[in-house]
């Protein structure tokens, strides 16, 4: 497979994924028969009792068209309790309730006397490819996708990625990393995108503006106008407050902007972040931890890095997102098939294209 | 019944609850048998297609520990395109794919050609009268709920408030109206609320401060912290951008502070506000109505209302929820059961109590 | 002079003042001369170089009809680095830029070497009876206030307080506090208020309903609408975290709404919560502190302290605020000289008055 | 003077500036000797009354480290009364009070009987070339700017733009519109930034990275990290309700991204969007305006011109700013004299400089 284009000039880790950051497991269920092309993504923050030892966590709502649920207990008490579920727009409820169920197995006071349980589920519509109507996911797919989580993520049509359109193309999951300096120590930020963006003319490439050309050959095809959602899971090891998180969550916006994304009117656009630099128990007698942040003018890097690695992982999801034909015969092809000549300039013609697009009337 | 005291100054629609607003429905459905003490209640905005003529909307999180769905989703676009249903925490996922499977009858493109659907459910926690891990939440009983909805709505122990606690005692759904002269027109503005809060010595009833009196009577019984949530849901005739609704609805938080709440920590008090003045088309081709709200300076006739709404709303559930007895054979006793003589001054024991509590160390 | 009424259950610090959180200084500077009536007020968190030594805090905005200056960059990065200016609404800028000068004075670096310097200065309008366009106040004002500060603070018709209006009678300055167990320690929670809002029939003292009577006694003098602002500052010894403050201070609008307001249209209603447990190095290469903050769940007796607070607050400006006499010759009355007999039952007339004003029509 | 490079697809209107939305009009006071580099840049919405015809108005606050007054009114009542004055960080206290005594000798009962009135000022911190501490600005300056604005206006190291940097090499002010069709009429969105921003290296233009070029060349020179902020002005003649126009505000955030920058921690990155089609009468008297908005999902195009009016308006403040020495000898120099071969491909080495810091190690 071509590797996609390295973006920005900060270093990765050494899987580019988002489990570079250590603690963090990805798993996928995926759904592909038929009209059901779907799934279920869960990211894993740490491998120990996330009930009991909450991450601290952030969340920026970009653009709020979208159905997520569990964000607003979030940003109350900047903390996660719950791994982060993502599936379709239609399969919030099941999986949140997958969720609770779960949770209560582990902890069976939950709902009696160990409080309540937050379920987290973010979602993209990928009505396009999946019979939404079909209600294909169950929480046993939530389930699987949770147990069969580790560091060695798949990326592109898999999990809650199977249905998702990107600029008119198959979209997906997507992840990247990257390493940086705070503070003498070298930290790590990792990203994973859910990717159902993008209306076809406007894709930015590593910088070029292919979207015009895209357009043409897509032509024939099913281009797309700029309608649906992407979710954005940042994690560090950078030892940082929800608030500190809340401002690199919103960095994610850098990286989204320049794939050619203006947070479309339709879109569900949100971005979180964790960190797994220390945990916040949730027994009230238990230790409060003694959190030393990185001083507020630390952060730069870290903004430089979600911005990057956002955009690291759109373009992942784009190179390895493999065509997928699903409901009602629709088809989303994969960017190599429809445009593997993406490093040329072009020639003349496809020159005249991006002038033509870029020329004042 | 004892008729319960009334709040503040202005004068209420001929019923007294949110249903004084032309065209607001409320329906119920209660499960009561066993373990199982809980229901779902819905608040429907007009008789119309709800979907395709959507009402401005907009929402106050006071306090985020709750795990309502749906809420993103009209902050961003200021409407809301589904009833607002009322349920326990653990049932909301499946309200909300009730609502969704209800919505895809109604408008068999939803999800594929007409764009997705926002399902919209605010939740409290019922857990000391109803088995949570029951799940006894279907479908089937939002079906109910919305069915049933008509303009002559009952309040206390039933739909979504039957397993509800209101500081230490029986709590459940209550509601109220108050009728207001706005630019020389009267208008009506409607509160809804479903009552799970509050620390038993802070009730204060219509000004006196009687938690100190109750937890001495409930000492035997079971006094409460101030946990637990309230959802407040206000309607209104008058003609307010989503904008105004917003400031509108952040004012029902003065009602509930009257009542002696502090939002408390684990709560998830959150105020919905929507307007029948004028409709918002789901189809891009209808023509958008021409609104003329009200002026910003006539807002305030509607901020007392929204505070007095409210207050008198908490506390008609307070007289008006029935003693319920549930899960592990818990009981939450009625108001009037517990304080049948609140009208008293409470001879010189319960005037010490009251100032014993008053007193400085 | 006749003491206010005790608010709530729990005990007060020495002082009753914010100046019982250890370290907490305020100074007033007063402008009464004819038609200017108004001053300054100074919260000083605490006694070392605050620039360099920055404080946690939070603000929330109840109502932002407000011109006060410095709040968005408390939002943003969490803490303060200025005394807490308080004046009157024209006067923002030139205590702002007295506050940059006072600060460059102090740091000669400040906007060369050593970043900028974000002043914070809240506001309320004594437009009734200060003239607000002849601009008394400079910033010798200022200074002269923060140099001033101490622990043992006038209340009442001083500082920003001169001018004020509380309910259509004279308003000021207040402060209170409250003493309570975190953790098994003892914390104390301090609240300032510079209050200038309020309908006179909309007064609740100590839960009872005097407006009505209020507005009988003032219809020959100026009773008032619900329009005008109340900054509320509170401030702590606990250790909170910026997020953990921004939720105790929202708690201030539920000891604002028993006093009567609804958070009126045309208010700038705004509370700022700051920490003294623990501060925030200027200097990048400081060792940040590490922060061990209370557990969420240990938050609920401070949000109960920051509601009984603010009313007691409230109430003690109402009754130690003197009559004055101003711009234009309007004059704004004590409510001791108005009401002296405000803990009479009222007799038969005064009842009938506050049960026609609770009469349904 | 090499024209800079277009962005993008959509046509501009005939000025390419702010100014192409009718009744907008421009600004600028200078300030140019020795160590005192700076100004004030009025934006005036139309040309009539403006506070007693207000215009729908709307911010993002995308990075809150900044000391801009007036927005917290504007977020609360969605509306702008007082032209939008850019100034340097330390005069926004003097230009408030400017345009506090302006509006009241233009409505003598400002602050009596016709309420008060919102300043509004956003600034940059321009102490690179400026002495901050000098106060070089002054009422009279902001009266000039105001008095002196029309629809020619000039762009680059002028008004508020004289003492700022961008990417390290001077910026300032720089403007752009855009055109485009919005439910079947032509409708026009322009686009003033006063531009402070950007970490040298990590400058692109037009899609193109050229920071590492930039970095090299700059390095005998000044080279510098992201701090520093913008102020990005947004205005349409497009129907839009506030709610629409805080999400065409946010859409700013793109075009921003584009150029490089990732919002820094020590910026105060603000957008405010304001629309021309209708008007908010001050006086509670006056009827409102029937107001029809686009229909939510014709914003689209909008949220695109947004981002790319923005994107352009800060390429053309980068094109367009004069080389400026000030205070201590401090110099900033002009983009085109650093990179007059920006079109280039660089060779070899200007290759090399790219490859290397794009590089994995």
């Amino acid at each position: 497979m071509t590797a996609p284009p390295r973006i920005g000039r900060l270093e990765s880790g050494p899987r580019d994924t988002i489990c570079d950051v250590p603690g963090v497991a990805v798993g996928h269920c995926t759904l592909a028969a038929g009209d059901v092309q779907t799934g279920v993504t869960v990211v894993r923050p740490h491998p120990d009792d996330l009930f009991m030892g909450k991450v601290p966590a952030a969340a920026t709502i970009l653009n709020g068209f979208g159905k997520s649920a569990g964000l607003m207990q979030v940003q109350e008490l900047g903390a996660l309790e719950s791994p982060i579920a993502l599936t379709n727009t239609f399969a919030v409820g099941t999986v949140a309730r997958a969720q609770i169920e779960r949770a209560c197995r582990e902890h069976p006071g939950i709902g009696r006397d160990l409080g309540t349980f937050n379920p987290l589920v973010c979602e993209c519509n990928d009505g396009c490819l999946n019979d939404l109507q079909a209600h294909g996911v169950t929480a046993r797919h939530y389930n699987e996708a949770l147990d069969g989580a580790g560091t060695e993520m798949a990326q592109g049509s898999v999990g809650a990625g199977r249905g998702m359109a990107l600029f008119g193309l198959k979209g997906g999951v997507g992840s990247a990393s990257r390493v940086l300096q705070a503070e003498g120590t070298a930290v790590t930020l990792g990203c994973l995108v859910l990717t159902n963006f993008g209306a076809t003319e406007n894709l930015i490439l590593a910088g070029r503006p292919l979207g015009p050309v895209l357009a043409r050959r897509l032509a024939e095809r099913s281009a797309t106008g700029d309608t649906g959602s992407i979710i954005m899971v940042l994690a560090t090891d950078a030892s940082l407050s929800d608030r500190q998180l809340r401002r690199v969550s919103l960095r994610a916006a850098a990286g989204l902007a320049r794939t050619g994304s203006c947070f479309g009117h339709a879109s569900g656009d949100i971005a979180l972040a964790f960190s797994t630099a220390y945990r916040i128990p949730h027994d009230p007698g238990a230790p409060m931890p003694a959190v030393r942040t990185l001083h507020e003018s630390a952060l730069d890097p870290l903004f430089h890095a979600a911005a990057e690695a956002t955009e690291q992982a759109i373009v992942n999801a784009l190179f390895r997102a493999a065509t997928v034909r699903g409901f009602q015969g629709h088809e989303l092809t994969a960017f190599l098939e429809v445009l593997p000549d993406w490093r040329e300039p072009f020639g003349k013609a496809g020159r005249q294209v991006i002038q033509a697009a870029a020329r004042r009337p």
